[in-house]
């Protein structure tokens, strides 16, 4: 059977400001009508339904990964599988972590390997081509999907082709040709890049890869022994209780390494399955530009943008005015807390900017903070006081907390809220408002079927989010 | 004596978003340490003292005028004369009502008109040119300060000076020499200015004027008829109780003209005094950004901005971290609610977009609205909700009112406001709240010393500022 592995761990700066360390670009809608990793996970199609489709991700991207699989109909509660990793430690530790969960359900899964932020243009190919690659899978290689270049591009690694395959496959009446791998090729030079494209042989490295669980498991029992070991422990512990302290342990002792470097440069039975699907990994705004839709001037303009006589420009807003005269390749990306203006050629310098930010909040968070009870929005903030607008999800409530430097102040603005405060418990509607002394334990839940919008006004002389004391939560946080 | 009139009522869309229909250039800090209303009270320093300036200014601004007014210690409460025009009528009459206000005071009373909204970079030279055109304007002629230009500007009307004066003045030790005016010149072409720049016999008309009040009274009565039938009348009534209603109906019935236009031009009593004080108006973001310091490449930039590699740019910001990569010749405004990003030869151009932008709020108003009690800013607006931060000035009051369709909660997050809510009346402290259901008659005020801040959540089906019953207003608003 083939089952779906989509790597949702990553983060990146270079879509700064609007991705952020916490909030990194497969959440984000930038392309198309969702975010990239519901893209990913709705590409597919009916050749991998939900159940066979397993996320890894981070501790710290689970809920959010949670909540935009919970906005997709198409993928009943609990259908995927998340899997999620205690530290980060590249892609061949967490496609192991995915190969020895698949092996104990499906002795003949096949996974397709899949990272959950890239675009592709045509995924009716991609579709198809994934069933091929997954017959070719069966048959004992690696498979990875060659992306077809149709520009010099000396941002990717390449994989130079080698003999054809000798059983040539069959795609839309057509017939395509699968390659042995000669050699994966580091990022060339502009020159070298050119070569490449001429010569027809090569092919970019998208991160697309095809084979057996028991394949990939058995590369890495030869390649990378020291994660076979690991993962050999993990796959024992899954029986018994003691699964995530063992992952926690082991992953802990992992050397962080791609499964490229871990693996496929080494092994010999690694073939590439040409693919022209019109991939691209959104590396940096100038790509997004080319991808987006354009006027006649080949600007990209938000709603909000009011523009005279610009060319060849990008201007996201997130909903202020914006005017902008005489603009020249230029992107201009606006958010609520960060403004990017940046010559289009230079895109690829956002991230000595987010360097030169040194992990201030701006690179780390949005103003609208993710958590797994909701959201919350800094509105403003005094020496001595913060105003926030919470956004409850149904179901879900904040944790059982205390602050010893801040009172609260609560107006319900819509929705229904379940409040607990000391000893006293009680509902509180829109317009209703109640306020929290500090040192008092409370909560906030939403008990009701539509989200629960409060604004709350905090004061008082210290007013950290590190200001809590946790006693007990949903999301164990405690 | 030498009084100062400072015309203060103007508009202006060239430097928005930073200006804005409701709070124009005169009110903002461009240059220096204050606005450029407070750095034309300040400039004549000892020659002309705070009693012996009038401001005159329209209905809507004249509380913006007091609180610029009140923040300079140099001018203790009510030393300066407001005159408040009931419309807006252009510098003939607006200068004609001084003058009559003068004339009552003061029959010898000299009048150097100045607009509030330039920037003279000399103003020592300034100040010794003021008190000789007094002198000059002794004698019964009208004075306009010629400003010696320094480039072929196509962008004002220029000043052809006839035969000097018989007597040349002393200055700083040297002497200077007036000129009769051989005529004004409307905007010249390209050419033109580099010819009136090349001749050395042309000055820019910068709206500077010295004249006895009654001479000019005199002038207006021959070239103005009807404008001297109007503050003959005004002038009648300022002896009884009818001024305001006099005021209202003769400014109703008069017809907006310069006073360049209506007598200037006309008269044959008028002379030139050349200024080279380093004068500009101030009118597009290009002219700001040749007077602010800038880096050796050219560049200014706010203290928020991150940049890299631009050049001759200007990056204004108010707060929100910027990036900038690789910009030329660009000007970049943020604000709150509004962004401007313009090519910095086409700052011509903004008041294109503001009338694109056909009078939308984020023309009029600042995210922070001013008002005669203080300032309120929106926080948050949502279908049924509207998050605002209010501060009160000491001893403000907000008027008592009610609302038809909102509820208020209010929480006092810094001072202490004086609570009027139905029939009840009670003080609260920082940190304390209170709620206002709509329909109930409530006031608020701040009876301390120091601002008053409150959070106010509204909530209704109807948030519009209109909704508002006034039945009592300390700034005769009901």
């Amino acid at each position: 059977m083939l089952h779906a592995v989509i790597l949702a761990g990553g983060g990146g700066t270079r879509l700064w400001p609007l991705s952020r360390a916490h909030y990194p670009k497969q959440f984000l809608k930038l392309l198309g009508a969702h975010t990239l990793l519901q893209e990913t996970l709705l590409r597919p199609g009916p050749l991998i339904p939900p159940d066979r489709v397993w996320i890894v991700t981070s501790k710290e991207q689970e809920f959010l990964v949670r909540s935009q699989l919970a906005a997709l109909p198409q993928f009943p509660d609990t259908a995927a599988h998340i899997l999620v990793e205690p530290l980060g430690r590249n892609t061949a530790a967490a496609i192991g972590l995915a190969a020895i969960h698949l092996l104990q359900r499906d002795p003949d899964a096949v996974m397709a390997v899949m990272p959950a932020d890239h675009w592709i243009a045509r995924p009716d190919v991609f579709v198809t081509l994934l069933a091929h690659a997954a017959h070719l899978a069966h048959t004992g290689v690696l498979v990875t999907l060659g992306i077809v270049p149709d520009r010099p591009e000396t941002g990717y690694g390449y994989i130079r082709r080698g003999e054809p395959l000798a059983l040539p496959l069959t795609l839309d009446g057509g017939q395509i040709t699968a390659y042995r791998v000669e050699r994966f090729v580091e990022k060339p030079t502009a020159q070298q890049a050119q070569e490449y494209l001429d010569s027809g042989a090569y092919y970019w490295n998208g991160g697309i890869f095809l084979w057996q669980a028991s394949t990939i498991l058995a590369e890495i029992a030869t390649y990378m022994p020291a994660l076979a070991q690991g993962l050999h422990e993990i796959a024992q512990s899954l029986a018994d209780n003691t699964s995530t302290r063992t992952l926690e342990a082991v992953y802990q002792r992992l050397e962080p390494i791609s499964i490229d470097y871990g693996v496929l440069e080494h092994s010999s039975r690694i073939v590439v399955l040409p693919a022209d699907i019109g991939w691209s990994d959104l590396g940096e705004w100038t790509t997004i530009h080319r991808l987006l839709p354009r006027d006649e001037r080949g600007n990209s303009l938000s709603e909000n943008v009011i523009d005279i006589d610009s060319e060849n420009s990008l201007v996201y807003g997130s909903g202020r005015t914006i005017a902008t005269i005489g603009l020249k390749d230029t992107v201009v990306i606006d958010t609520d807390d960060a403004l990017l203006i940046c010559r289009r050629d230079r895109t690829q310098e956002v991230k000595t900017i987010v360097q030169h930010l040194r992990g201030a909040e701006v690179t780390q968070l949005h103003r609208t903070v993710h958590r797994p009870w909701g959201t919350y929005t800094v509105l403003e903030q005094g020496t001595h006081f913060k105003v926030k607008r919470l956004v409850v999800y149904p179901g879900a409530a904040l944790s059982l907390q205390l602050h010893h430097h801040r009172s609260e102040h609560w107006v319900v603005v819509s929705g229904t809220a379940h409040v607990t405060k000391g000893e006293q418990e009680f509902i509180l509607h829109a317009n209703q408002s109640t306020y929290v002394p500090q040192g008092t334990k409370h909560r906030l839940a939403n008990p009701g079927a539509e989200p629960l919008e409060i604004i709350e006004v905090q004061t008082g002389s210290y007013l950290g989010e590190d200001d809590i004391v946790r006693f007990a939560d949903l999301y164990r946080r405690v």
